[in-house]
Protein backbone atom coordinates (compact mmCIF):
# COMPACT_ATOMS: atom_id res chain seq x y z
CA UNK A 1 0.00 0.00 0.00
CA UNK A 2 1.26 3.61 -1.21
CA UNK A 3 0.56 6.69 1.42
CA UNK A 4 0.74 9.44 -1.13
CA UNK A 5 -1.20 11.61 0.84
CA UNK A 6 -1.85 13.10 3.81
CA UNK A 7 -5.13 12.03 3.44
CA UNK A 8 -4.52 8.37 2.83
CA UNK A 9 -2.50 8.71 6.11
CA UNK A 10 -5.55 10.12 7.40
CA UNK A 11 -7.98 7.18 6.72
CA UNK A 12 -5.80 4.43 7.85
CA UNK A 13 -4.81 5.75 11.13
CA UNK A 14 -8.94 6.40 11.15
CA UNK A 15 -9.05 2.71 10.50
CA UNK A 16 -6.92 1.84 13.23
CA UNK A 17 -8.45 3.46 15.56
CA UNK A 18 -11.72 2.01 14.17
CA UNK A 19 -10.74 -1.22 15.19
CA UNK A 20 -8.68 -0.43 18.33
CA UNK A 21 -12.15 1.25 19.62
CA UNK A 22 -14.04 -1.83 18.78
CA UNK A 23 -11.28 -4.29 20.33
CA UNK A 24 -12.16 -2.11 23.49
CA UNK A 25 -15.41 -2.92 23.37
CA UNK A 26 -15.09 -6.19 23.87
CA UNK A 27 -12.23 -5.75 26.56
CA UNK A 28 -13.56 -3.74 28.69
CA UNK A 29 -16.76 -5.85 30.15
CA UNK A 30 -13.98 -8.31 31.52
CA UNK A 31 -12.44 -5.48 33.38
CA UNK A 32 -15.67 -4.48 34.90
CA UNK A 33 -16.19 -7.53 35.99
CA UNK A 34 -12.89 -8.53 37.21
CA UNK A 35 -13.07 -4.82 39.02
CA UNK A 36 -13.56 -4.86 43.00
CA UNK A 37 -14.29 -1.16 43.41
CA UNK A 38 -17.86 -0.09 42.91
CA UNK A 39 -16.47 3.45 41.49
CA UNK A 40 -14.08 2.08 39.47
CA UNK A 41 -16.86 -0.66 37.80
CA UNK A 42 -18.87 2.40 37.02
CA UNK A 43 -16.32 4.53 35.45
CA UNK A 44 -15.35 1.34 33.24
CA UNK A 45 -19.08 0.82 32.63
CA UNK A 46 -19.52 4.74 31.84
CA UNK A 47 -16.65 4.60 29.44
CA UNK A 48 -17.93 1.89 27.81
CA UNK A 49 -20.85 3.28 27.03
CA UNK A 50 -19.00 6.03 25.32
CA UNK A 51 -16.66 4.01 23.63
CA UNK A 52 -19.96 2.48 21.63
CA UNK A 53 -20.14 6.40 21.23
CA UNK A 54 -16.55 6.76 20.16
CA UNK A 55 -17.55 3.52 17.24
CA UNK A 56 -20.83 5.53 16.18
CA UNK A 57 -18.88 8.81 15.64
CA UNK A 58 -16.06 6.95 13.44
CA UNK A 59 -18.69 5.45 11.20
CA UNK A 60 -20.21 8.99 10.63
CA UNK A 61 -16.80 10.46 9.81
CA UNK A 62 -15.79 7.88 7.23
CA UNK A 63 -19.58 8.28 5.81
CA UNK A 64 -18.36 12.05 5.48
CA UNK A 65 -15.51 10.56 3.18
CA UNK A 66 -17.82 8.44 2.02
CA UNK A 67 -15.04 5.61 3.27
CA UNK A 68 -15.51 1.94 4.63
CA UNK A 69 -14.06 1.57 8.50
CA UNK A 70 -12.77 -1.82 8.17
CA UNK A 71 -9.34 -2.71 7.00
CA UNK A 72 -6.67 -2.19 9.70
CA UNK A 73 -6.26 -4.69 12.83
CA UNK A 74 -4.42 -2.21 15.38
CA UNK A 75 -1.77 -3.84 16.70
CA UNK A 76 -0.90 -1.65 19.44
CA UNK A 77 -4.11 -2.16 21.26
CA UNK A 78 -3.86 -5.80 20.31
CA UNK A 79 -0.55 -5.37 22.57
CA UNK A 80 -2.10 -3.23 25.64
CA UNK A 81 -5.21 -5.64 25.62
CA UNK A 82 -3.34 -8.85 25.89
CA UNK A 83 -0.79 -6.98 28.74
CA UNK A 84 -3.92 -5.94 30.66
CA UNK A 85 -5.72 -10.10 29.74
CA UNK A 86 -2.55 -11.58 31.67
CA UNK A 87 -3.25 -9.03 34.22
CA UNK A 88 -6.89 -10.34 35.24
CA UNK A 89 -5.91 -14.00 35.34
CA UNK A 90 -3.56 -13.02 38.31
CA UNK A 91 -5.10 -14.09 41.68
CA UNK A 92 -3.79 -11.32 43.57
CA UNK A 93 -5.05 -8.92 46.19
CA UNK A 94 -8.31 -7.26 45.33
CA UNK A 95 -6.96 -3.65 45.50
CA UNK A 96 -3.88 -4.36 43.85
CA UNK A 97 -5.82 -6.08 41.30
CA UNK A 98 -7.41 -2.70 40.81
CA UNK A 99 -4.84 -0.56 40.59
CA UNK A 100 -3.00 -2.74 37.46
CA UNK A 101 -6.86 -2.96 36.14
CA UNK A 102 -6.36 1.52 36.22
CA UNK A 103 -2.88 1.43 34.84
CA UNK A 104 -4.12 -0.98 32.05
CA UNK A 105 -7.03 0.88 31.39
CA UNK A 106 -4.87 4.49 30.99
CA UNK A 107 -2.68 2.68 28.76
CA UNK A 108 -5.60 2.56 26.53
CA UNK A 109 -6.81 6.06 26.75
CA UNK A 110 -3.10 7.21 26.35
CA UNK A 111 -2.88 5.61 23.18
CA UNK A 112 -6.12 6.68 21.70
CA UNK A 113 -5.57 10.24 23.14
CA UNK A 114 -2.32 9.73 20.57
CA UNK A 115 -4.33 8.44 17.79
CA UNK A 116 -7.63 10.96 17.94
CA UNK A 117 -4.49 13.99 18.67
CA UNK A 118 -3.26 13.19 15.08
CA UNK A 119 -6.49 12.51 13.33
CA UNK A 120 -8.30 15.90 14.23
CA UNK A 121 -5.11 17.66 13.54
CA UNK A 122 -4.62 16.42 9.88
CA UNK A 123 -8.22 16.76 9.23
CA UNK A 124 -8.31 20.41 10.73
CA UNK A 125 -5.07 20.92 8.58
CA UNK A 126 -7.16 19.74 5.24
CA UNK A 127 -10.22 21.62 6.27
CA UNK A 128 -12.50 18.95 6.96
CA UNK A 129 -14.69 20.59 9.82
CA UNK A 130 -16.91 18.42 10.65
CA UNK A 131 -14.84 15.67 11.69
CA UNK A 132 -12.91 17.89 13.61
CA UNK A 133 -15.44 18.48 15.66
CA UNK A 134 -16.61 14.38 15.90
CA UNK A 135 -13.26 13.90 16.29
CA UNK A 136 -12.47 16.29 19.16
CA UNK A 137 -15.63 15.50 21.35
CA UNK A 138 -14.07 11.40 21.63
CA UNK A 139 -10.62 13.21 21.97
CA UNK A 140 -11.97 15.40 25.05
CA UNK A 141 -13.85 11.85 26.66
CA UNK A 142 -10.96 9.83 26.35
CA UNK A 143 -9.30 12.84 28.12
CA UNK A 144 -11.50 13.01 30.72
CA UNK A 145 -11.89 9.18 31.35
CA UNK A 146 -8.06 9.15 31.95
CA UNK A 147 -8.54 11.99 34.25
CA UNK A 148 -11.01 10.18 35.84
CA UNK A 149 -8.98 7.16 36.72
CA UNK A 150 -6.49 8.81 38.31
CA UNK A 151 -8.46 10.28 40.20
CA UNK A 152 -10.02 6.85 41.47
CA UNK A 153 -6.47 5.83 41.75
CA UNK A 154 -5.72 8.12 44.46
CA UNK A 155 -7.69 6.35 47.13
CA UNK A 156 -7.61 2.75 45.48
CA UNK A 157 -3.74 2.06 45.70
CA UNK A 158 -3.29 3.35 48.99
CA UNK A 159 -6.31 0.84 50.25
CA UNK A 160 -4.03 -1.98 48.44
CA UNK A 161 -0.79 -0.61 50.31
CA UNK A 162 -2.71 -0.42 53.66
CA UNK A 163 -3.73 -4.26 52.84
CA UNK A 164 -0.21 -5.60 51.93
CA UNK A 165 1.46 -3.56 54.62
CA UNK B 1 2.80 -15.21 39.08
CA UNK B 2 0.37 -13.93 42.05
CA UNK B 3 0.40 -9.81 42.51
CA UNK B 4 -0.11 -9.98 46.03
CA UNK B 5 1.20 -6.20 46.80
CA UNK B 6 1.54 -2.76 44.86
CA UNK B 7 5.21 -3.11 45.70
CA UNK B 8 5.00 -6.19 43.18
CA UNK B 9 2.44 -4.44 40.59
CA UNK B 10 5.52 -1.87 40.65
CA UNK B 11 8.13 -4.50 40.05
CA UNK B 12 6.08 -5.79 37.23
CA UNK B 13 5.23 -2.32 35.29
CA UNK B 14 8.88 -1.07 36.10
CA UNK B 15 10.16 -3.93 34.35
CA UNK B 16 7.59 -3.52 31.51
CA UNK B 17 9.29 0.45 31.21
CA UNK B 18 12.51 -0.86 30.57
CA UNK B 19 11.65 -3.54 28.22
CA UNK B 20 9.44 -1.08 26.60
CA UNK B 21 12.51 1.59 26.46
CA UNK B 22 14.79 -1.30 25.20
CA UNK B 23 12.46 -1.57 22.35
CA UNK B 24 12.44 1.96 21.90
CA UNK B 25 16.20 2.21 21.56
CA UNK B 26 16.39 -0.48 18.73
CA UNK B 27 13.49 1.28 16.81
CA UNK B 28 14.52 4.88 16.89
CA UNK B 29 17.64 5.08 14.86
CA UNK B 30 15.34 2.99 11.88
CA UNK B 31 12.80 5.90 12.16
CA UNK B 32 15.53 8.52 12.29
CA UNK B 33 17.31 7.40 8.90
CA UNK B 34 13.52 7.06 7.14
CA UNK B 35 12.26 11.16 8.41
CA UNK B 36 12.95 13.83 5.97
CA UNK B 37 12.60 17.24 7.65
CA UNK B 38 15.76 17.75 9.73
CA UNK B 39 14.00 19.09 12.50
CA UNK B 40 12.40 16.13 13.20
CA UNK B 41 15.84 13.69 12.34
CA UNK B 42 17.16 16.36 15.40
CA UNK B 43 14.30 16.04 17.42
CA UNK B 44 14.28 12.01 17.25
CA UNK B 45 17.85 12.18 17.46
CA UNK B 46 17.34 14.15 20.90
CA UNK B 47 14.49 11.77 22.12
CA UNK B 48 17.25 8.69 21.43
CA UNK B 49 20.07 9.92 23.29
CA UNK B 50 17.02 10.94 26.28
CA UNK B 51 15.50 6.95 26.08
CA UNK B 52 19.09 5.89 26.62
CA UNK B 53 19.18 7.94 29.84
CA UNK B 54 15.52 6.70 30.94
CA UNK B 55 17.33 3.05 30.84
CA UNK B 56 20.04 4.24 32.96
CA UNK B 57 17.86 6.00 35.30
CA UNK B 58 15.55 2.87 35.90
CA UNK B 59 18.74 0.44 36.44
CA UNK B 60 19.15 3.06 39.61
CA UNK B 61 15.36 2.16 40.63
CA UNK B 62 15.75 -1.26 40.32
CA UNK B 63 18.82 -0.63 42.62
CA UNK B 64 17.28 1.60 45.14
CA UNK B 65 14.74 -1.61 45.62
CA UNK B 66 17.84 -4.34 45.15
CA UNK B 67 15.97 -5.85 42.29
CA UNK B 68 16.81 -6.84 38.91
CA UNK B 69 15.05 -5.11 35.98
CA UNK B 70 14.98 -8.50 33.41
CA UNK B 71 11.61 -10.48 32.92
CA UNK B 72 8.92 -8.66 31.08
CA UNK B 73 8.12 -8.06 27.28
CA UNK B 74 6.00 -5.22 26.99
CA UNK B 75 3.49 -6.62 24.24
CA UNK B 76 1.78 -3.05 24.24
CA UNK B 77 5.27 -1.10 22.86
CA UNK B 78 5.71 -4.19 20.53
CA UNK B 79 2.56 -3.39 18.83
CA UNK B 80 3.29 -0.04 18.83
CA UNK B 81 6.44 -0.26 17.34
CA UNK B 82 5.07 -2.94 14.52
CA UNK B 83 2.50 -0.37 13.33
CA UNK B 84 5.88 2.10 13.07
CA UNK B 85 7.80 -0.18 10.94
CA UNK B 86 5.10 -1.29 8.63
CA UNK B 87 4.74 2.65 8.03
CA UNK B 88 8.60 2.83 7.35
CA UNK B 89 8.64 0.18 4.69
CA UNK B 90 5.80 2.67 2.93
CA UNK B 91 7.13 4.20 -0.42
CA UNK B 92 4.86 7.32 0.92
CA UNK B 93 5.46 11.30 -0.32
CA UNK B 94 8.47 12.01 2.26
CA UNK B 95 6.04 14.90 4.10
CA UNK B 96 3.31 12.27 4.07
CA UNK B 97 6.16 9.99 5.91
CA UNK B 98 6.97 12.23 8.68
CA UNK B 99 3.46 13.09 9.83
CA UNK B 100 3.09 8.87 10.08
CA UNK B 101 6.63 9.29 11.67
CA UNK B 102 5.42 11.53 14.15
CA UNK B 103 2.22 10.17 14.77
CA UNK B 104 3.91 6.89 15.39
CA UNK B 105 6.33 8.58 17.84
CA UNK B 106 3.73 9.90 19.75
CA UNK B 107 1.78 6.39 20.36
CA UNK B 108 5.39 5.71 22.14
CA UNK B 109 5.36 8.48 24.14
CA UNK B 110 1.59 8.32 25.42
CA UNK B 111 2.55 4.81 26.12
CA UNK B 112 5.69 5.62 28.31
CA UNK B 113 3.70 8.30 29.70
CA UNK B 114 0.81 6.34 31.43
CA UNK B 115 2.95 3.79 32.53
CA UNK B 116 5.20 6.42 33.92
CA UNK B 117 2.48 7.90 35.24
CA UNK B 118 1.14 4.69 37.30
CA UNK B 119 4.52 3.76 38.54
CA UNK B 120 5.34 6.96 39.69
CA UNK B 121 2.09 7.47 41.50
CA UNK B 122 2.96 4.12 43.42
CA UNK B 123 5.92 5.10 44.41
CA UNK B 124 4.68 8.41 46.18
CA UNK B 125 2.19 6.00 47.66
CA UNK B 126 4.60 4.20 49.01
CA UNK B 127 7.07 6.42 49.81
CA UNK B 128 9.82 5.52 47.61
CA UNK B 129 11.19 9.42 47.72
CA UNK B 130 14.44 8.90 45.38
CA UNK B 131 12.57 6.91 42.76
CA UNK B 132 9.83 9.13 42.66
CA UNK B 133 12.52 11.79 41.74
CA UNK B 134 13.90 9.58 39.29
CA UNK B 135 10.79 8.61 37.35
CA UNK B 136 9.18 11.97 37.81
CA UNK B 137 12.46 13.22 35.49
CA UNK B 138 11.72 10.85 32.92
CA UNK B 139 7.95 11.73 33.12
CA UNK B 140 8.54 15.24 32.13
CA UNK B 141 11.25 14.12 29.31
CA UNK B 142 8.43 12.55 27.59
CA UNK B 143 5.77 14.79 27.75
CA UNK B 144 8.25 17.27 26.76
CA UNK B 145 9.54 14.82 23.27
CA UNK B 146 5.81 14.77 22.45
CA UNK B 147 4.93 18.61 23.12
CA UNK B 148 7.83 18.87 20.89
CA UNK B 149 6.74 16.54 18.16
CA UNK B 150 3.59 17.87 18.07
CA UNK B 151 4.95 21.52 17.55
CA UNK B 152 6.63 19.54 14.48
CA UNK B 153 3.52 18.39 13.10
CA UNK B 154 2.21 21.73 12.73
CA UNK B 155 4.90 22.91 10.16
CA UNK B 156 5.24 19.42 8.27
CA UNK B 157 2.07 17.69 7.87
CA UNK B 158 1.02 21.79 5.74
CA UNK B 159 3.67 20.67 3.89
CA UNK B 160 2.18 17.29 3.10
CA UNK B 161 -1.03 18.27 2.27
CA UNK B 162 0.32 21.12 0.18
CA UNK B 163 2.92 18.54 -2.19
CA UNK B 164 -0.50 16.39 -2.25
CA UNK B 165 -2.88 19.26 -3.36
Amino acid sequence: MKLETLHALYLKELRDLYNAENQIVKALPKMIEAANSAELRAALSNHLEQTKGHVARLERVFQLHNESPKGETCKGMEGIIDEDKSLLSHDENRGVRDAGIIAGAQKVEHYEMAGYGSVRSWAQQMGHTQAVELLQQTLDEEKQADAKLTQIAQTLNVEAVRRAG
